[in-house]
C-alpha cells in the first residue's frame, strides 16, 4: 500500500454503473513514496469516509476491489485506512 | 484509477475472438497524472460510449475486465467513467 | 494495453510445460507509449499469428492469460490484436 | 518479489475491517532494487514477525493477499521472508 | 515476460510457509528490456532448474504463481524459461 493526501474529489454522472455511488477521492502520494520526476496523483475510490486533508493508506490493484462496495466494482485503487500515526516514513 | 483525456482509436481487423465487438480509445493521462520524462499514451476498452476529447476515468489490470462487455475479455485497461468535474486534479 | 511493433523471438527449449507450444515475440512498444528514458523492450506469447515487423496491441498482467491457448499458462503478456489503423497516438 | 530494510510503522485506527489486527510496516528498496531517481518507500502487511531494521522480501500485488491473515484483506504488499543471507544483489 | 541474468539468490530461513521449499533467484534485467535510470534486479522463484549465469524468461504479477510448486504461494516473479536464442532483443 502507498500513503497519500487527499487533495480532491471527482464527480462522473456517466459511469459503468457497478460504480454507482462510489465516492472518488483524488490522492497525492507522499513525497517519500512518489518519484521525484513524475506527478503521479491518481482516483482512489473511498469506503471508510475520507475526507479532503485526511493522510490515507492507499490498496491498488486487484486488492482495491476487496474494499469496494462492490466486489465486481471496475476499480483498481481505495482508500483502506485514515493514518494517524507512522515512524520510518522519510525520504 | 487514472483521469485522461481521449485522443483517437485504434483498428484491429485480426483480434481475439474475445474482443470482437469492443472500441478501443487512445487515452492521454492528465499531466499531474503522468510522469515528465515519459509518454504514456494506452488503449483502454470504452465500454461507456465515450468519445473523442471527452475526460474520462480509466481503469487498469483485471480491474479492466469488470467494465468490458465480456470477464473474459483479455483487456487491461477500460474507460469507466465520464469526468464532468473535479478538484484537486492540479500538479 | 499498449501498442508495439514485433521486433523478433525468442527460444527457451526448457520452459515451464504450460507453455510449451507458445511462440514468444519480442515487442517494441511505440515511442507515444514509451518512456523517453526506458528502453522498455518485453516478451509477449502471440496467439493470433501475429510476424516481425507487424504493429499490435499487447494486453498485459492476467489479461494476457485470457489470450493463451492455456488460461494457467504463466503468462504476464499477449499479443491480442494487430494494428490496422489508428488515431491520437502521436507523442 | 523484491528486498527492502523495514524502516518503520505506520498506525491506522480507522481502517477497512478486514485489515483489522494487521501490522503495517514501512519498506524501502535496497538500492539494487530501486530507482536513482524515486523514493520508493511503501507500506506492506507483516504477516512473520518481521521488525524494525530487518531486510526483508516483500510480495507485490494480488500475491501480497496470500500471506495476509484473511485472503479477502484489501493488502497489495506482505512480507514473506526474512533475508539471512544473498549474492549476486549489488547494483 | 521480460528476460534477465541470474545473477545470485538469496536465503530466508523464516519465511511464508507457502514458500518453504522455494529457490529464490536474483534477476538482472537485460539492458534492453531495463531503464537506463533505474537499477531493477528483483528476486523469482526458481521452478525449471535455473542457475547462476542463465538467461532466463520471467513471468511476474498472478502469472508467477501458475509456475510455482504451489498456486497459492505468495509469489510475484517466477522463472518460467531459459532462454536458448533470441532475435530483436538490442536496444
Amino acid at each position: 500500500m502507498i500513503i497519500g493526501k487527499v487533495t480532491g474529489s471527482v464527480v462522473a454522472t456517466r459511469k459503468n454503473e457497478k460504480l454507482i455511488g462510489s465516492k472518488f477521492l483524488v490522492i497525492e502520494p507522499l513525497k517519500s513514496m512518489a518519484s521525484e520526476i513524475a506527478s503521479d496523483k491518481f482516483v482512489a475510490v473511498d469506503s471508510i469516509g475520507a475526507g479532503i486533508g485526511d493522510i490515507v493508506m492507499v490498496a491498488r490493484g486487484s486488492a482495491a476491489r476487496l474494499a469496494c462496495d462492490r466486489e465486481d466494482a471496475p476499480c483498481d485503487a481505495a482508500v483502506v485506512g485514515i493514518i494517524d500515526d507512522g515512524t520510518g516514513l522519510e525520504k
